[in-house]
């Protein structure tokens, strides 16, 4: 593939950055990528990863000149970092980032960008449970959703060149508005993350089960959720703090529903429960037909694993 | 190996029951396997994938003569089991059953054993989100742990065998009082699938998000909790109604600390997010290091298979 961008500047080298340095290197999509991150520690070991072309614990320093300038950065830093580099970003520049909340992310970035300066938040749906430049690898945003919450007025070919970036690193690009972004997050991905750090806290408490018992025979349904409750606590504290009301909303409605769950067993209203659980198996079987899961049995996880740990 | 029974009757051929059946056949265990259920569609199934040596509706036919009885049913249907075999399971076998819950079970299924018969409740703790004939495999049992709850005075000899019969499934085994099984299965198992139902519910009612917008965009999260929530419904309404009094307390356990983190994201009080999304990372690790899940991540799902069908 033929370079996109002159130079390429990524801010945050977490999970996702790092991944987009793999790409752009594999695919050859800029001549140059300055690789920027405020902790001297991170920066040094994106240096030993080669995940980029130059490196500065600069924000400012690494937007100058830059064609494309991704921020990647858990979302509560958007502003500072929007602050630092309104001074150097170049007109004609673009500049978007990967935040889980964009509502907030745009109230933060927008006022401190300069004009002839192309803002164009974007979220790339896509991700692990693990975090730091270490994560990230190539393909990660292979067949995955990215979403531009654009901005009205926002320039079509600017729009254009970063779809197009997106796309040469296998994402699907969709557009919608920020409002909506951050309600559709809120329950595909803000609210499940939520209730699984809650139910392993939960579970981390009790008097009456040890800790032990608890992950000793986590795999009859428990380990599924220490998947999530393993994500990057900074990211997601800030994700809590930044889709608030949206997150809020949802959260009211799934309390609601969990009342007349347990209502349902504590009266014993069989039927009440029995058409629950086989509505939801509806949506499964939708889910893996969409190609968004595997369908083999338990996410294809080896089934003799434990004997060769324990 | 060479066979532990003369004969073995299989009552209920679903997820476990068919598991179990492959094992007899694939390790030798048993002269003859006699499987019993209540469904003729089910039964022919069982027949044309061969998993017994013969085919009956009824229970008390298959219990005849059987040195082992291994009762796979949904926890609801123990006690009429119970009263369908007690006529004619000889002196000296064992009856042993598979349910998620035990004092239930107990409850259900003790006061009709004839003297001079072995029942010893038992809980593999082993499955997949898919049930039916068809959806056993030989080897679920290879690592993953199965718990006696024996009643007071359970023959020593009668014991041995049977965990002998579990360890040749790969199994290993524990034993513990009934009531502290129903409690340790509440939290690790029962919530998680309840929470997991409970949630892919709500997301399915939701009026500012379509259902096609919470399919496409699961991969972010959603996806986890849709495998859980796919599991047999008639099972999970039993587990439901069969430990209720476990269940309600955990369910207290968790909306209170739900409530609790609820505040703290209305108030914006990011320490507390904060401390714990880092405690719950923890015991993640902690299940990864007992060998109880991959360490691989997002459970070691393909990251580009969502391009080949969508």
């Amino acid at each position: 593939m033929t370079a996109q961008f002159d130079r390429i500047a990524l801010i945050g080298i977490g999970l996702i950055g790092s991944s987009i340095a793999h790409d752009i290197k594999r695919l050859g999509l800029a001549h140059e990528v300055v690789v920027a991150t405020r902790s001297a520690e991170t920066l040094k070991r994106a240096e030993e990863l080669q995940l980029g072309s130059r490196y500065t614990t600069s924000s400012a320093e690494a937007a100058e000149n830059a064609d494309l300038v991704i921020v990647s950065v858990p979302v509560g830093a958007s502003e500072s970092v929007a602050r630092e580099i309104a001074g150097s970003v170049k007109p004609g520049a673009i500049v978007t980032d990967v935040g889980s909340t964009k509502a907030s992310v745009i109230a933060q970035m927008q006022p401190h960008m300069p004009p002839h300066v192309h803002f164009i938040p974007g979220h790339p749906l896509a991700g692990t449970e693990k975090s730091g430049p270490d994560a990230g690898f190539p393909g990660l945003f292979e067949g995955r959703w990215c979403i531009f919450t654009p901005i009205a007025g926002t320039d079509e070919g600017a729009l254009k060149k970063l779809r197009k970036f997106w796309e040469s690193l296998g994402s699907k690009v969709d557009e919608m508005d920020a409002d909506h972004h951050d309600k559709v997050l809120a329950i595909v991905s803000h609210l499940p993350h939520i209730i699984a750090y809650n139910i392993v806290g939960t579970a981390d408490d009790l008097e009456t089960v040890t800790e032990s018992e608890v992950i000793k025979y986590s795999a009859s349904g428990f380990r599924d959720f220490t998947r999530l409750a393993a994500s990057d606590p900074t990211m997601w504290r800030d994700v809590c703090l930044h889709n608030k009301d949206a997150i809020l909303e949802m959260l009211a409605r799934f309390s609601e529903d969990l009342a007349y769950l347990q209502r349902a067993i504590r009266w014993g209203e069989g039927d009440k429960l029995f058409e629950l659980f086989s509505r939801t198996r509806a949506i499964r079987r939708s889910i893996v037909q969409a190609g968004q899961d595997v369908d083999t049995p338990d996410f294809g996880r080896p089934h003799a694993q434990d004997t060769k740990t324990n």
